[in-house]
């Protein structure tokens, strides 16, 4: 057992800089372990020794949180998303809770216990409902004894501000982090009113995850700052962007990319781009500074590589990499080995082999959200009338662009 | 133990495909177990979790072939790269073929056991050196009992009928792959006269790897065919190529790129862009279709789904992915279950989300190849004073194209 | 003579669409006749037949505004710009007057006398002064009596605001029309304040022209329309845009771009991307459309046959253009006669050929403006010592963006 | 009447450089004087300004040749363009030959007859059918005594041939241009071959115009060099090339793009890309540069502008240009003044201002050439069966690509 360990509210509190890890879906989809489309993390329960070494490889990268594998890990979405509860949500919640615990122990990493938005609410279920199911997740991070918490990948600040607000009722600190842009929540929350909500309901750290490229999500959560600062509030600042560049997404981000999920290659950021993402994050006042879809250990290294100066603390994975490509001094080919500096990777604008493809798309997203028929969850897979009335809609949509 | 395997030349014989696995050395720098410059495998012994779990998932995307992970895994290497033989090539060869059987076992894959250029050639050394080299890593694979034979990722092929025909020397079956397009190899040896000379050597399966994109390289093994079948040779033939797309590399391929190897991102290849290969290296006759550096295991995954008709098998991984993007039928966005079919994902031409950077870059590299005093290989990092002579190299090079 | 024509102030209350010529400083420049950096337009004297050609064209495109080729033809810009007034401001402009004349009368078009922004503005010159400056070009306008008059290509609201007060002193019609985006004049007026101050001032229409490309000055223009209506005042509104892409511009427009003016070509609008302005332009209320900088005759003909059916009139040069692209019914190769249609045309998105650029710039631009004394204007060329201080100004501006 | 100019085979012999003009038939379709598709240029006769005005601006800027207006001014082709002999071929050649020797008399120029391939040939009129076109084009040149012949954008060599065979007749210097690339004509003989051919028919220049852009028309050309020299024969060079970048191109050059005719302005050069063409040219041994669909009279001026050391001469249009865009140093903004050098012009990569457009595209093309059904040329417009019949072909050739 490791020696007992500050909160994160203790580290952010004494200014110290908490880089968390990447995200688990998009990661484990490439590795074979989870099917896009549903993205249910029952991998935790079939495939554990795959999450362990996917816990491992950000440990080792540099991350101070193991976030659980528990994204849509409830069990309204698991049903219908079409795993019929052979493997109930509380096995799942809580195999993802010992992997987390038993990695965060091998290294200097809290865990954090994690929901997120749910179809109820997507499907105008009652507060209570929604509530219940949030509720039925912390029962068990509070059985397992996670470090702290965090709400995360909600679209709507209602929905935040409710997951919130039962979160607070465990005592431990609780994060909560939107999947929104400078635009604000589908309803049209700006950045700083979201905030102001979340902080009122309890959060001590807000920010922002996924669904926009770094600097994006880093914009974003300046704004949720200017809100709260404007409110007379206090709070520590979180942000765990994609791993894609996406300057092209409207408001709700790179869902709607013709890209996603299959086609988001070319849009990777590199090192040198996280780098650039960890600088402005810091720079911005944000100290909890992670990752989502896309990210891979080395994007996480790299930002503990640029913020090595401010914290003191090299990663052990930068064992194997030396800062802006020193180890290249050691390749074979002396062009090669004339890269190993900053300025040149700094300087570098990346092709992407594809002459013929475009770099920036369009859109799409009928701009329906919570409320509207199409969005009613089901259990049942998509039946081909249904797919007729989707394609119907599409074509429309691209029409009237 | 696994029932008695049928060979690779039983396999290849009967007409069927043989999937191999994706490149090592790339995916585990990502994950944060090899440092680039020097790109050895000592991680074999450090961490054998990662190597591990990296085997585990191409077997259950597709793999039919484990590949020790054992590159550049020759004394002069290690000595050369810095690791001064703490840990020997020995120890590294032995710990990589037990990881690779011990996956292998747990599916239906064989081993194969490999070896690669070497820095002695580069820096001249004699035959019998050079050899004696080959003959160090053979002794281990013939200890461990690997299925077969690998010499891949040769620039000259003078190199690789040595390393041919130390292989030989096993009575196991052998395959010889170079890292060369369809220009040839840096003498300028044409890769039908590469396959010819790497046939009358004794391999059995003859092909490229690395170096190149998926559809060159199909291109430079149909050159190979050609060249084989005029020399009223029989051979099976090979594919392993990058999964980046590199339609502007010269000679020398990805290295000379001035995005290798830290920028490559924007180059990765989808999914769907596997499948056309997979489907034009059957077309063209290859039969043992894998992949090298930027594959990860969905990569592999599709290349099985593409010839899932042809071969009557599915991959394990499978489970976690539908044909064409189906699991999208249970996306909770309309928008997105629209995307679930063929025609979508063949017909995107995905964006970059980089406006400021081009789709191809200008390559590098010098023109100097085995022999020219650049290139003797050297145990010191390059000194400050070596790095100003590249640095100016360089300079003259860009401004005289 | 020509009958006598309905004032542009008739056409516009009677609800016409006006349709302007475009930018005579570029299209010249290419041809010839007009030098880049001073942008003179001492052509008007010494080559009135290539001045001349330039008006048939954009008259026979179906232009019903012949602007007088008066752009910096103001004494001081002259003067400062290496003239040595050996062909004075005075004779150029009834040089200018008289060729567009004479073009006018050919069809049916009107004569608009203009002026542009002076250096003695941005060199902190007194109220009065620059308007003795508009004053001696009004002269010449009263004096060859022109049908209205335009004071244009402003960056400053306030000197736009003089000049059209002098102009109002010669009871002719007076439009205006800046060079500002969305984001404004160089001060940060907004456009629609901008628009309210020009009104106020007395100008009957108000635009903008140059500097961006169409769909950003439809937008500005839409702008400026809010504010007069929000204002309680009444306007026409015109546009005369640049025929070049530039999403990638900051509030000073195309002149920041790194390829301004010698390397825009990849950025010209084809007459596809007019036909979408024509058509976003009218819908906005916007009655008189023309163009600027980068504009050919076919670029104006685009426009007058988007608007063809609320017109009701074809201009003569479409006798050699049919709709959408019909002539090419008639072309050798039956795959491009294949392209003889509209959505064929309205749903290319044209490559540049240029796989080594990338698509978007990062603009230039210091942020000094009038006042600054990096701007103060003198006759001499650049000096090599101020050469030095431009350089270096760039550098230090680059490395902090 | 001017003096007693040097022909230009005097010239070429003496080591001249040789400067040609732009192509007329897309800058006038520009400017509304010529109809795409038919391509016809009956202009000369209707519009004798326009036509001058061109020539001059190619004078200006330093062409030494005045080619003759008289591209597909045949019987034939006017017949099937649609213009029902109104105006015989006849009165354009000779109208397009007194307009190109009035200009070419106000400076140093000689004046050029041209034709070009006959809807004659490609139909599979016979040998004599088709000289008899060329020898009523030939009668009006000798009528109008041109200095000298030129048989341009051929696509077949055996036409070319025929085409020379019946010039040669005049006892005028005759040059021959072919519309091919590096991969020959369309029947695939190499440009090598065509070139033997074409010297041993009697031309004494040869060469490519049209088709490609710059830097393949050079390959092209320079093929041709070595063709001829293998073969023991001489012969000055010719290079007329299209102002467009089409890297993408089979070998029926961008006639076959999907931009073709209509959205091909993002492709097209920059002066300083015809900086680079002169020089390149030069180098390779041609002497006869010049330029062909897409060229204003600027590029031109950058061919004479680049030459200006060898050749000794200034262009008269150089007074409305600095080298290197010196003229900027009398820039207002004094960032534009800092781009008034050669370096920062040779090393700007021009963004296209369009994200979302590629930088290569597929061209289409069925295969199809002389001989096929399709390709038998009639006087009546597509008719809707033969265009359904194209979209069907197009569809076809799509999807088995």
């Amino acid at each position: 057992m490791a020696p007992v360990k500050k909160s994160i509210l203790d580290r952010l509190n004494a200014g110290e800089v908490v880089i968390g890890d990447g995200g688990f879906v998009f990661a484990l989809e490439k590795r074979g372990y989870v099917k896009a489309g549903p993205w249910t993390p029952e991998a935790a329960v079939t495939h554990p020794e795959a999450v362990r070494q996917l816990h491992r490889e950000f440990l080792r990268a540099g991350s101070n949180v193991m976030q659980t594998f528990t994204f849509y890990a409830s069990d309204d979405k698991l049903e219908n998303r079409g795993q019929n509860l052979k493997i109930t949500g509380a096995k799942i919640n809580e195999a993802a809770c010992d992997l987390a615990r038993e990695v965060a122990n091998e290294g200097d990493a809290m865990v954090a216990g994690g929901v997120c938005q749910t179809p109820s609410y997507l499907s105008c279920k009652s507060e209570a409902d929604v509530k219940a199911i949030f509720k039925k997740q912390l029962d068990v991070f509070i059985k397992k004894n996670v470090d702290f918490l965090i709400a995360e990948y909600f679209e709507h600040v209602e929905e935040a501000v409710w997951a919130v607000e039962v979160l607070k009722t465990s005592g431990k600190p609780v994060a909560a982090s939107m999947c929104i842009g400078p635009e604000g929540d589908m309803h049209g929350v700006s950045p700083g009113d979201c905030a102001v909500r979340l902080v009122n309901a309890g959060a001590q750290i807000v920010g922002v995850n996924c669904h926009f490229d770094p600097m994006t999500c880093v914009k974003a959560v300046e704004m949720m700052k200017v809100g709260v600062e404007k409110a007379g509030l206090k709070a520590h600042y979180m942000a765990q962007p994609l791993a894609y560049h996406t300057p092209d997404c409207s408001c709700q981000g790179f869902i709607d990319l013709p890209e996603f999920p299959f086609a988001l290659e070319p849009r990777i950021l590199t090192r040198w781009d996280m780098h650039e993402y960890a600088r402005e994050a810091y720079k911005v006042g944000i100290r909890f500074i992670g990752g989502c879809c896309g990210y891979e250990a080395y994007h996480i290294r790299a930002i503990a590589e640029e913020l090595a100066p401010e914290r003191g603390i090299v990663a052990p994975g930068s064992e194997k990499h030396g800062m802006w490509g020193a180890g290249l001094e050691m390749h074979t080919k002396p062009w090669v080995r004339a890269r190993a500096r900053r300025d040149y990777w700094e300087n570098l604008a990346p092709a992407s082999g594809r002459p013929k493809c475009p770099s920036m798309s369009t859109p799409e997203g009928w701009g329906v959200t919570k409320g509207h028929a199409d969005l009613l969850q089901h259990k049942e897979a998509t039946s081909s009338q249904e797919m007729k009335h989707v394609l119907e809609m599409q074509k429309k949509t691209k029409s009237s662009a």
